[in-house]
């Protein structure tokens, strides 16, 4: 029986942050949880990323991953948008590091590759395929659907679970 | 007598987080103390985080302000700084936020005319004032020199000191 290794997916971002958590044994793989933290828009800067921290922390807490995982990207077009995203990519990385877990980053179209089996991919097919992947999975936002996209990248990354996820894009 | 306001000043970096602490009691202002926390560039990302928070962490701690300033600002011609600055700024505001302090921004420009008296001055400038206004201030970087003119605008725009900085910058 192969090890069993708990993996968060974190999509970062200041109004919401998504999260997943998938078990992978193996090959196989498995839901355990997923949801958004969201931080009040209407309070400071410093309050939003505090509500973020503690949110991810009470996460952390409740599912005790062993590893995490969390999305590289910027946005390109816009500097304001970028350091909002950069802040919050900060509290998505020290929340899992500061709980000792190891945090590895994925650029988004890796996360695509691993998941849909091409570095390209609307939101629609992620799912489509998280749903295929993790039958059980339910989520509150597209950004848990992300999130658990990005916890499937890791597992695959890792090693475990590449041959289910290759069978269930080739079936997809 | 008025009330001591200890405030720090942050100037965020990810390599180098400068920080400075003043007290401000009506028109006067004292120099407590500044540094700079450094993150190791040969570590990874998270760690590098966890290396700014735990040290911006052990800086609070050891000089209890009542009231945190970080510099706002964005590098506009490459996204990829500008999201590790976004980053490295994330864990300047958690850091204060979650030990309870208030945490006010001021861009580079507020922070320049509240120390030199104008919008606009190079580095050198700002070491100068920050020399008159803190006679007593000594700094190991350009950052933590930068962290003491945040303090002390933040010391200017909540009420306080302005009438010290305006008589220095008029002499200056």
């Amino acid at each position: 029986m192969s090890e069993i290794i708990r993996i968060i997916g974190i999509d970062p971002g200041l109004r919401n942050m998504g999260w997943g958590v998938v078990e992978s044994q193996g090959t196989s793989l498995r839901f355990i949880a997923a949801g958004t933290v969201r931080s009040n828009a209407k309070t400071d800067l410093a309050s939003r990323l505090c509500q973020l921290h503690d949110g991810l922390s009470d996460v952390l807490h409740a599912h005790v991953p062993h590893e995490a995982a969390v999305e590289n990207t910027f946005v390109n077009k816009d500097a304001g948008a970028t350091l909002k995203l950069g802040q919050a990519r900060g509290i998505a990385m020290l929340a899992p590091a500061k709980a000792g877990l190891p945090v590895s980053e994925y650029a988004p179209n890796a996360v695509k590759k691993a998941v849909i089996g091409v570095g390209h991919g609307d939101k629609s097919q992620i799912k489509l395929m998280v749903g295929m992947l993790l039958p059980k999975a339910t989520y509150d936002s597209d950004d848990a659907a992300d999130a658990l996209a990005l916890a499937i990248c890791h597992a695959h990354h890792r090693g475990g679970a590449s041959a289910r996820i290759a069978a269930a894009a080739a079936a997809g």
